[in-house]
């Protein structure tokens, strides 16, 4: 460009960036950048600031589709605003996790979206790392660093007392992690059974079943153990969608009509659940809306470092779809 | 660790990488090894080198379930041999898959496996940055550079073949992209056309219907062209497991019984299609091989830069399901 346009490569660079310039040099820079279809991008100014315009994503699983579907959309919004994001599928495993909140490297990201499963809240508190960061999800809350989340106890709980409003009463939940007192799993179950005892119904420990990971795998062999017991359930609140397609498949197998012997509902609103027959009834979190903001709070947090930490609570829905509701065969996805 | 053992870290260093130490200097060091859990890795040795320990996954979309179980693979695969993987989401854009064969940033990465939708035979020739570079797919074949595939016109033709074998005769495939004259639809409908003709069935042009993306809606808007068809087909070939999950959607809210009506074949096997209601059949690569043979090209191609490129071809194999083979309700996900 600085070929095209007869000038020094620095001048070009004084131009780009707003410096001091005659204005027939000025001229003659922007034409050659226009010939060229020059897109402008910050990392002219990203390397004089010691930056290198890359953002890390660092999450457990990316065969989760919900975490598929979230990265892409974190990917999509960086690059709206200039940056690249590398993915990091840490596995939830404690050293892979330890690397992200160590930085990933020195210098070799500006900040870093993380989802932690191994990582506690003394563990983020303690790092020595300065990159900027920002947690997604609930394994840590308020406190050690910019935290974007949904309610997740509300909106386990909305998903419950939908079921107990169909007139079900025998309400199981699948993906109980009994051994984490924190997270996930642990609020999703605090609102199971607050809805439970808001709609007057017992809760019956053997129907809360636990879920080592969150595949269909899992939710089929929980399924399995469901139907086995001396009275199975009328309702299934799965704490994930993958674990709730799983459960469906082993309850067709074993002769189950849903919704009518039994209403499942599951929670992210994945693609997956909206194609399958029967359509999935679910807790849509609003991923774009996750997807803002942590972007907002890491660009914000790389311009002001020590500025205190921020919450986002980000909103949720429930989508009622075939699985607790409409029963046509024919019916539409939606 | 140098000062649990009383010595100082080059001579860890030493021990580590093997020089020549002595005996009691090696016990004490081991020792200190030893009590500190210390994991050998190789950071150090690539800091030394040059080298980051980072590698980079460059796949178009990680909300397709093939692209998320591969990076899974590759990823834990490079975690056995001490790398690190990030994953590059590119939108199979032009600028995105640019700055991937440019080397996603100098010294960033000491290699990358790269997917390429947009990017060519002639744009990989052409690149000047010398980052180690491992191709996957059918965009680019065999030439300018490390290439893992497997036989997609072999593949496409063994799932055709097997629907020709089941009695179908209007055998319709969903997933064509006249517009692109390489890569995988290119291939997968050559094989599609093959076995059309060794079976001695006419290719009746308006049964190849053409999908732009290959998610499930795609699978669903062309599934509902065919069922409006004066002739609907009685089986179809999906380019991938999300189009035949998207098209299996919409004939049943159109009263169509898979297999009985429509059998329908996918490809890639990924996780949903197992457990759907019914469960897919599908052409099974083995992607715990794609995994192993690309980065084993990649480590050796970053060891030895100027030998030649090598061409690896994985197997596959064809799964049969319910959807075009076991019809009992109460059959059990395999």
């Amino acid at each position: 460009m600085a070929a095209r346009a007869g000038v020094s490569v620095k001048t070009v660079s004084n131009v780009i960036n707003g410096a001091a310039v005659g204005a027939g040099t000025r001229e003659r820079v922007q034409q050659a950048i226009a010939d060229l279809g020059y897109r402008p991008n910050i990392s002219a100014r990203n390397l004089r600031r010691g930056r290198t315009g890359i953002l890390a994503l660092a999450v457990p699983e990316l065969d989760q589709p919900y975490f598929a579907e979230l990265a892409r959309l974190i990917v999509d919004t960086a690059d709206e605003h200039g940056y690249t994001i590398l993915i990091d599928q840490t596995g939830g495993g404690d050293r892979r996790e330890q690397y992200v909140i160590d930085g990933m490297g020195a210098k070799l990201v500006d900040g870093v979206i993380f989802s932690p499963v191994a990582m506690d809240r003394l563990d983020i508190a303690r790092r020595v790392d300065t990159t900027p960061l920002v947690l997604l999800g609930e394994r840590v809350s308020a406190g050690p660093a910019d935290h974007v989340a949904i309610d997740n106890v509300a909106a386990a709980r909305t998903a419950t007392a939908h079921l107990a409003g169909l007139g079900r009463r025998r309400i199981a939940a699948i993906g109980a992690q009994p051994d984490r007192v924190q997270g996930t799993s642990h609020m999703r179950e605090r609102g199971f059974r607050a809805a439970l005892e808001e709609a007057g119904l017992p809760v019956e420990e053997s129907l809360i079943v636990p879920a080592r990971e969150y595949h269909r795998r899992d939710g089929a062999e929980a399924a399995a153990y469901l139907t086995e017991l001396e009275e199975p359930p009328d309702a299934v609140f799965c704490f994930n969608d993958t674990l709730a397609l799983g459960a469906m498949r082993t309850l067709h197998d074993r002769g189950y009509r849903i919704p009518q012997d039994v209403a499942v509902v599951g929670f992210d609103d994945i693609d997956d659940g909206r194609y399958n027959v029967p359509s999935l009834t679910t807790v849509s979190p609003d991923k774009a809306g996750i997807a803002r903001s942590a972007l907002r709070l890491l660009l914000d947090r790389i311009e002001a470092i020590d500025s205190p930490p921020r919450e986002v609570t980000v909103r949720h829905e429930l989508r009622v779809r075939e699985s607790s509701g409409v029963t046509s065969r024919r019916s539409r996805a939606t």
